[in-house]
């Protein structure tokens, strides 16, 4: 709340109430009468102000405006912790120079399927095999996952291949079963703004990735991890898969420069998903290029072995040779900008 | 999945691919070859053909684009029913000559304050009141709402007043104690593709205002009421918003264009939240008019006795004398469009 | 340039380093030092500092942020001139508590079809007639307009009807047959920053009207409305026309709520054109209303006795029978709002 | 106008009279009723079918909606040219494996400024220097540029360094001028859909850069290149520099994906400004990577060697320092993607 700005119509009675507004919360003021309007800075402690108590100062009728210079998050911000973090999920680090893969499809469809699609990825160098058991669809005429099987093939798939498994969560009442099953836990683009779910994952001792809302900012967006890091819960790594805009020959547009504002920004890994962001197969790779030379701390691509008959998302799904061949591509730009793969 | 535009370099044999899958679908082609590209269309009762197996055909190389004509939600269309819906809460109609309106603060904060709220916004003219108890809330260090002690005081008001409750849920955990204590069950924006809570309500027998996402299509939020009515619940209350974009002298951009869009898709009510869309109080009153203008079932306005010290949201709060010299300004407007207040 | 907001890594060099650049530029400082960061209130006449000072100042590498207090425009605020402006065009007054209708086909076809619809529009209570001489159009290969020719035909239905011109200007080597011919000069959509044709029609005698631009703010909208106003044409009209978003069930997405904002914070009038915001006719009559609750100072309505066959646009055009009726829908909302039509 | 889909309401005489229609402009119908509406195919030249002409058809009560099928561009389209464009500039090509560099300073200010900056880019690697000597600006009270006087300052600077010049029109009146002292002509952004200043550059033997506008989809950026193209001159070089989205820690969104997509729909090349885009220092860097990786044509980068005095856009003005280490990181990304800087 730190600089209020008054209206040129304010009178002195205002300014009086507000300066003794600010009184009662513990905070002095410091009221700057221009040439064409008066400034009142908030000196003190203002990160106690609650966006709650700003709201009531705008309330007020003389005040044009309030402008905060504190940033609303604290536990997710690169003033609060300067090195940047790197999450160890099973000695595979996220964060760190190595720039890890994690590849699969879009829904698990069957033990047969993720098993094979696990095996090609992981020969091509992913570190994690993905698959949505719960599966958020805009359709409820829609495929919604297998569910708690859908876990345990993928459970499987990590004991055949090693691979580590992330997996989305839906609903606070999954936790448990998300938690016996999977390594890090999703939460999707649509529930980016699921407090209750947010609040629930920073309960758990197992990484969170935290997809960019559709329309979400930046700072709204470090404001959900700031859910999850409130409760206890650090390892946050953010998910950038592209907003939502006027443009419609790709299905959403992503937002690369995402990356390094949030590298100034905060302390937690970036990691890129373009197959949701462009929605095309053919995009997937030039996407994934450039994601890396942003300065990406990771990729998240959709592999498919029949991609036709996928049960979802088919159109944007890699075939596990487009993919090594992918992975072939990515190995001298990470190296170009002092990472590897 | 009724019209596949191929690309110019399709071959018969992708042709023949394609034709081959429809059949095994118990589909017909059409294959119409034209100066530049062909196009099949697909004949048969092509509504249940899920969007997973239009994403298969659009992942064969050949197709350029797949054309759906039938639309994707059913309940929810106009076709499927076509008199527009009238929702009975306890008496008061929504989706009839007249319009109601509800009423009160953004969070419930005390017994006395919401009483006095709901006695005032009673005598002005409205029909129900509103209070957050669960309150969604950007940051988590500001105010979560009193949880079930806010729905308690919320039934003490309607048990005061006569006014009738709406209050949002967030959590599928909620259900049952939302049930007990309210009347008409919100879904908040940010909730608006959480498709648990969607199927959650689905199951009950409260009407649910469904608020449209902060970016949502009007396509994807009838998905998102077809969701709930596919549950059996079909009396869903749409309640627009405001959707972001690039403004920001208002806090959302208001699409009132929503209100006679949805009355040619859908059959369902349609009403407007003006306080949150533009989130400054001086704007309330001219965009109310213009949603009743606009032909909206109902209105939804903030008013809080002293928004200065409210809890949220004060800056766009009415007072009460505010919004009885509203409801007065309404009343003409409304009967000018064959409606009364 | 009134308040400088340090990095916390800022030191007392960089704080001299900025206060003796404003020294050299007539300013004075005032250094706040909170307890995580300091603040630099610039004391003087800022309105003199240009934007480009500004960015000098944002270059400066221990700066976070610059907080401008002062509006970048002058001449069109509300605070240079309280009174709205009311504009007079052969005695039609736009601004003032009637609300003149422009009407008329989105391009000028024929001396014939001008006239029957500039006849029948004058009926149904218009004072204007629009249409388009010189057509922007997305595509060369579409109708550009008749030219010269078209305002021709235009002033020939001024003389037969008694209606006034409005016709949209593209080049200003266009300006001297413009003015000979039209009442109003129009400023398109996609010009409402070609700043060089704003400068020109700057240094007319005839009204501007202004439409928005597809993506552009209130605040940039209001900049190029400074820009014709500082050439000394101090009569422009503001038309909004609906914004670009990610919504595709209308054309544009009509921002109703421009109209409140722009009541506070400029004296000029404020038109809405429903048309081309939602691109399709029977969304017109809705939209139309709504405008006019929310305080419009006119409508500019596109209107053809043959849409099927109009050369541009028809699909959002009304016929002259419809549109005589949504006149006598609007009559009453415009006295609910203190205003006639 | 491809395919017609009519309302389910529609009648036997509705289609009668579209195939009549359709009859009367020399193409055929095929007329497919199906289980739920009726479409109808249109067979013929439909390129010749103008947007006029489909408006026509949607304003027809019987119809739904109007899906085209052919591209609405032919020379800019990939169809009509297979081979990718490499454009010719005084012996540096845009489009080939080498990827030049545009740089230089926002505006033109002094020639012994212009001739510093230009000695360092060109001893850095750049093959054009760019700088505005008519400069479109937000504020009519910001530096306007210098005029003819800044073009020949950019021609003096080519004239001591063998760098070409880019620079800025504005306005058709200009544009004598403009090809006496620059080798390729900029529309600026806004200017995108200035349909008389493209029709304009369409008339000389320079290559001209089309930067995307602020809210352009790629198929409008296209449409506005075919303008160009349409008046003889192909040479259009395409420029991303970013779309307005409510994202607000960058100045636009850089729409990287707009790189592989128009890679596919056209043969123009396609460059990126990065600087623009951003609007930050820091960010420029990390973004040129990804550009380069994501498969840009060339660069655009702002140079300046003293952001501080810059006397426009200062913020995100590399030093000539940074600007050669940003040259010599890109090199290895280059030449990962099989180019060279």
């Amino acid at each position: 709340m730190d600089i209020i700005v008054l209206k040129p119509s304010a009178k002195d009675k205002d300014i009086r109430h507000i300066v003794k507004k600010l009184e009662s919360k513990g905070l002095r003021s410091h009221v700057s009468k221009g040439t064409e309007r008066t400034i009142i800075g908030v000196i003190g402690d203002t990160s106690k102000i609650s966006e709650d108590e700003v709201a009531g100062v705008r309330a007020i009728d003389a005040v044009e405006d309030v402008m905060r210079i504190i940033k609303p998050y604290k536990l997710a911000s690169r003033e609060f912790k300067k090195e940047s973090t790197v999450i160890d999920v099973g000695g595979v680090k996220i964060g760190g120079k190595k720039i890890p893969i994690i590849a699969g499809p879009c829904a698990v469809e069957s033990k047969v399927i993720v098993k094979n699609i696990a095996t090609k990825v992981k020969d091509a160098g992913a570190s994690f095999i993905r698959g949505g058991a719960f599966k958020p669809r805009t359709s409820p005429y829609s495929f919604q996952g297998l569910g708690e099987e859908g876990l345990k093939i993928l459970a499987h798939a990590r004991e055949k291949t090693g691979l580590q498994v992330v997996t989305e969560i839906m609903d606070p009442r999954d936790l448990d079963v998300m938690v016996q099953y999977s390594d890090i836990i999703q939460i999707g683009a649509r529930n980016m703004q699921n407090f209750r779910l947010l609040l629930e994952v920073g309960t758990i001792n197992k990484p969170v990735l935290l997809k960019r809302g559709l329309s979400a900012t930046i700072k709204e967006w470090l404001m959900a991890a700031e859910y999850i890091m409130s409760k206890g819960n650090l390892n946050v790594i953010l998910c950038e898969r592209g907003i939502r805009t006027f443009e419609t020959s790709t299905r959403n547009t992503l937002d690369l420069s995402a990356i390094p504002v949030l590298k100034e920004q905060t302390h937690l890994p970036v990691i890129v998903d373009p197959s949701h962001a462009v929605g095309k197969r053919s995009l997937v790779a030039p996407m994934s290029k450039a994601a890396v030379a942003a300065g990406a701390d990771g990729l998240l691509i959709e592999v498919h072995t029949d991609p036709e008959e996928a049960l979802s998302d088919g159109e944007q799904s890699l075939t596990p040779d487009a993919f090594a061949e992918l992975i072939n591509e990515l190995i001298p730009i990470a190296k170009a900008v002092g990472r590897s793969i």
